[in-house]
């Protein structure tokens, strides 16, 4: 695949400078047919029948098999789910953790990842966000780490492996900025919460969930994917536990959104890493003479600066917006964040920094 | 609204006789036509601009409002949820129930509402599905009712405001057969898990959950909706909740998605409870001579018998099918279901009658 070609698979980037797929990635044409055409067949044919359920339930095997090749998992360690703060909240829920319990976490974190750590009742430790912060927060009574592999704020990368190595401690990883934007391997890692409809480009709502050993998480929120089919369940709703992760599965998903999400997950060129590195290591050179950029070299697809001469990162993203230039601001940090894609040209950086003057 | 213009507007009955509302309801051409156009526009314009997300977050408040009317509640104590047993995990996760509690539930319930059940920790007690039998089953530690409105397995209503007033006790409707069937008011229940895909006829997943007290609930599974826009949220994790029940809210939901569930919920005629009633005794009558019908008369729009002639339910429903008949067949109950809606006409029921023989 060219570049010329990846970059027409998007529509949306013939019109629009699209910098923002930290938030939603652009969707290809690819997904978009495969949505509309389950979409006419469930107005058609209705959402019955034999062929429909077994495409129901034969789709989400095939993605979790994608999911897990692509971030180098066993199949069976991967759920669907609908966004990260799912996978986030069926960890925490899932853990028992109790108010004596400590969860360190940084001051750099979504609420998808805050929100159930709130709701976990163990103590949370917020620290900065660096390697050597977090393990000198580790106390005896530390039963998880839980941060982003890479920082929604500002695109720095955290060396979660060395975190889950040096501590000895379960990590929760929120990979919402990395997977699909950065090499990903989930080897050593103990969860990982994906999103499915930003780097990887996929529907909304999507996402997945890696629970390396799904026997010793609590199924605390159990749907009708949780019970294995050939034990069923008792009339107290006791039950086996299907094999694997897809036990944590909390709903069913359309086949529409599935057959997108499919379409999505088998798109990206084989140079999509490398391409988007450098994109994002020229925006870096591109703004560093115009602006603050608070994003240090070498790290993900994400470039965060603070907005010049005065004025508010919500000014700077309304007049960007205003002249077809994407891109978003992050609340209560004043800074602009610019997402960069394998799908970039520099056109679009030009578009963004002519845009700051 | 006649009834061939309420028919026409359901391409699939062109061609099924589609009688499986109680899984997935039928699709409206308006409904599919607004999600494709949000499709596509997704495509063309990005999931992103301050049109797009003030788009995102005005429908959730229309649909709520319109979810409110239908089963007259307080627009401000219903939540957009993904499925009933979404709902019903919301509610059951966030009680902090504990072994020392009962929960009274009956025989005839989906694991939709029974896993949750099983996973909040309570004992719970399963009772035979008759207002009798659930209220002889209260004792001192009972802390909450947890029961179908219509029963899945048959179909047969239960008194759900009797049971409330009559216990004292907090209750947990599972709706899922009711909401779109029958007339339904909420009023005076606690909580209340609706689906939108099926009688409702919306896209998948959909659903509502209405908890009249949201404040005398935990946010167990806090998401990026559950917090005052206003007050936010500190580092840890803490946050004052969002007014009313909105906080529940575990995910964003597609535009298209709501888009589409918009028009299906201001598509139903006037007369749709009264028609849908008299299919459903209509065909309770026509299979009377035929085969062993186990639901009472006067019930909701669920119809079930036991296979004649000594076939099993599997083999009825798929020769059915197969005459493009559109049934289920209840698991370990040996039952046949067919699912009755405004849109139903006498020629659906003849067809399900031939097919039995």
């Amino acid at each position: 695949m060219t570049f010329a070609d990846a970059r027409a698979m998007f529509p949306v980037l013939q019109r629009l400078a699209y910098l923002n797929t930290g938030s939603f990635g652009p969707l290809s044409s690819g997904t978009a047919a495969a949505m509309a055409e389950e979409g006419q067949r469930d107005l058609a044919d209705g959402r019955s029948g034999l062929a429909y359920f077994e495409r129901g339930l034969a789709l989400p095997d095939e993605l979790r098999a994608l999911k897990a090749e692509l971030v180098a998992a066993p199949p069976d360690t991967v759920a669907l789910t609908a966004s990260t703060t799912d996978g986030c909240n069926v960890v925490l829920s899932g853990l028992g953790l109790r108010p004596e319990d400590e969860v360190i976490t940084t001051t750099d974190e979504h609420f998808g990842l805050l929100g159930p750590l709130h709701a976990s009742s163990a103590r949370i430790v917020v620290v900065e966000p660096t390697a050597e912060s977090i393990l000198a927060a580790v106390s005896p009574r530390t039963r998880l780490l839980a941060v982003s592999q890479v920082l929604w704020t500002n695109g720095r990368i955290l060396p979660v492996h060395e975190l889950r190595e040096a501590s000895g401690l379960p990590i929760l990883v929120d990979a919402a900025q990395s997977v699909g934007a950065i090499p990903v391997s989930v080897q050593g890692l103990d969860f990982v919460a994906i999103p499915g409809q930003k780097w990887l480009c996929g529907p909304d709502p999507t996402g997945a969930l890696v629970v390396a050993d799904p026997d010793a998480l609590r199924i605390a929120r159990p749907s009708s994917f949780s019970f294995s089919r050939d034990d069923g369940f008792d009339v107290a709703g006791a039950f086996v536990p299907r094999p694997g992760a897809a036990r944590f599965e909390p709903n069913w998903i359309s086949v529409a959104t599935l057959a997108g999400l499919k379409v999505a997950l088998t798109q990206a060129p084989d140079w999509s890493f490398e391409r988007a590195a450098a994109q994002a290591d020229q925006l870096r050179a591109m703004l560093a003479g115009h602006v603050d950029v608070v994003t240090s070299p070498e790290q993900a697809t994400l470039v965060a600066f603070r907005p010049p001469d005065g004025r508010t990162a919500a000014e700077v993203t309304g007049t960007l917006m205003d002249l077809g230039v994407v891109v978003r601001e992050i609340p209560r940090r004043e800074l602009v964040r610019a997402s960069v894609g394998w799908w970039t040209n520099e056109e679009d950086l030009d578009r963004l920094v002519a845009g700051l003057s």
